[in-house]
């Protein structure tokens, strides 16, 4: 069996956390198995290169980012392999250029478009536990890239499909997937299987244990993903196109505290207002969650959305800019202390009454709903930042998700 | 003109020295120059991993270990370049990969065998500083090596030689090639110019300023080095072919404190002897200097060399194992607190007397002479270490090198 395990910065952070990730790889190898393992970089060295960066030139190119970036998986695993190398199993450490990695062009945020597999096939076949650096690529300009937020999980993925493996296991400091998170939600209880569009909400959601990008990837490749702790031998949660056991109405409660709501008021009621609106952000890459137009007084529209908690002073910088000349609004609110919690679930596509059953949880425990906003498989409001652990604990209960 | 500057780990040992570093090449460059920086890793970085590596693998793989240490270069590249651009000026960091200085196989001591100049030629093109990472290169394996001591000195040189640089400036912390070491010889006087194979000479003396096989590599391709200090703009000494002024008898005098004697008592008189001696150190990569072999008693023969210090003990510990089988030998002494002391001067090769002047000026301060070695440009003799200061002041005056 081939397996791809992928470990990231806190599993390797010192000697003692990169032995045991070693005796681990070491296990499945002793057992048979061909083993790839993908390493970010230890601990908090991106931190540390970066600040170090900032202290140089706070306005560094990306492309000279990467370049400083790239060193820290490159540590990571040598290291590994010299460790695996005392514990007796031959081991080799491979970078981007080694691999060769193939990304896009853009600095910091690339995305792979292929993976060279011969090099790393030759030292599988050495009988060799083959490391290789997660989070970066190379460009067709022969420099260095890294994947932006979470490149570490894609990376695993992007391997595990290009080697046609058999797994690909993510490690992380919890134990899986939970229905809610377990520090919110005291009873919050552990998925034995999730769906990819359900994690890709969760992870979209800010549930913080997969990246998107990573679960995108291994739902178009049907890579399955196992996401476990790098702590215990607990059996984590199993991420695939189909879960075999009956459908739960709702998989879990997600809740994401970093976002903020703008309100755009008094508009011109106008074809090409909310256009423009949004393509002055989207020119500065400001992404927009929740939006809802409404009809305002004297023929005018409000404009309100959600964006992240840390672009919205940027953001509202932007629309100020515009307020007098193309945008003519009356003025823009700001409201930075709510949250989003969301419920997701597979099941709740063939359910009425889903969204419905969330809400009258919510009224029952005196939660105002500001925004509301569903997908398929996922029903989200925004409410008052103070309200979530009732909110959260309310819905889980509701639904019953620890019972199960 | 095209112009090759080096920088030492001291040189880029923190902020301030990198921005040091920086407005010196900017200089050059606004200058109308094409620059291209060669850097070593920062301050004590490579010792940092060295030791980060001993603690986890104490003998861990040398290909490993230049995996490993690569890093530190690249992070000190990455910077410079990010200081570069926040003075305003275009730069571009390289590493071995994206150059591609291909070298031999051998990891941690790997020898260049090709530098492809196309990608560095683009980017000067564009107007920008390269900076270059020292001390690596890349294998047929398309794995990384290292070039061993004074590494980031070779890729300057080779890159001078591969780009026909019209300068080559190697920055160090000292004002560039003295007559003695000014700590020893307080009246040692700074030399303008110097011929390769005085140099090289001097280097193999433990001089220090410059690693011998980046004089070697310079002499070859006829590169012209400067050697001057990264902490002010004197002019430094410029190491050539032919040295324009009149040839002086001596250049300079060096001295060496990291030598040990080791003495083989009794060998048999028999053809083959120094042979067997010699074999079992070149097995183990033991360097053996100065070697005199005279005549015992009793029709046996002695046989005295000397080593680097820090390689006695295995030395020694290689010759005891086959004492008694083909070596058969009375006894093995070891001397550990013996220096050499030479004088090097390409004027000497046409001058007799040259090394008994030397000879008088020991004998004039009591000093007594161990052993004697000569070449055609050099005289070493070995010494007490006590006398070390006491020999290298009487041979600088004695030729009068602090008058010139």
């Amino acid at each position: 069996m081939l397996i791809v395990k992928k470990f990231g910065g806190t599993s390797v952070a010192d000697k003692e956390r990169i032995f045991n990730v070693a005796r681990r790889c070491i296990e499945d190898y002793k057992n048979g198995n061909e083993v790839v393992v993908v390493l970010s970089a230890m601990g908090k060295q991106t931190d540390v290169l970066l600040a170090q960066a900032k202290d140089i030139n706070p306005n560094a190119s990306k492309r000279e980012l990467d370049m400083l970036l790239t060193t820290g998986e490159q540590i990571s695993v040598a290291l590994m392999a010299m460790a695996m190398d005392s514990l007796g199993v031959p081991a080799v450490s491979l970078n981007a250029f080694q691999v060769a990695m193939h990304t896009t062009s853009v600095y910091s945020n690339a995305r792979l478009k292929k993976i060279d597999t011969d090099r790393i096939k030759n030292e599988l076949a050495n009988k060799k536990i083959v490391i290789v650096t997660g989070f970066q690529g190379v460009n067709k300009f022969d420099d260095y890239t890294t994947l932006g937020r979470g490149g570490s999980d894609t990376t695993a993925v992007a391997l595990a499909a290009a080697l046609h493996a058999d797994k690909c296991e993510i490690f992380t400091d919890v134990d899986g997937v939970f229905t809610a998170d377990p520090r919110i939600v005291k009873n919050a209880r552990k998925l034995n299987e999730i769906t990819y569009d359900e994690m890709l909400e969760l992870a979209t959601l800010g549930a913080g244990v997969l990246h998107n990008r990573s679960v995108e990837m291994a739902k178009k490749y049907g890579v399955e993903l196992v996401v476990r702790s790098s702590l215990n031998t607990t059996e984590g949660t199993v991420v695939k196109e189909e879960v075999k056991m009956e459908k739960m109405l709702v998989s879990g409660v997600a809740c994401d505290r970093n976002a903020a709501r703008i309100a755009v008021i008094g508009l011109e009621d106008q074809p090409g207002v909310a256009f423009k609106l949004f393509n002055h952000l989207a020119k500065y890459n400001i992404n927009v969650d929740i939006i809802i137009q409404s009809i305002g007084r004297d023929g005018t529209k409000d404009i309100s959305f959600t964006v992240d908690g840390d672009k919205v002073d940027e953001a509202v910088k932007i629309l100020e800019r515009h307020r007098e000349t193309s945008l003519k609004c009356e003025k823009i609110d700001v409201e930075e202390s709510i949250a989003k919690v969301s419920i997701v679930g597979a099941g709740m596509m063939s359910n009425a009454g889903v969204a419905a059953k969330m809400f009258e949880a919510l009224y029952d425990v005196g939660v105002n709903i500001k925004m509301i906003s569903t997908s398929e498989i996922r029903v989200t409001v925004i409410i008052d930042d103070v309200h979530v652990d009732k909110a959260m604990n309310a819905v889980h209960e509701s639904f019953s998700l620890a019972d199960f």
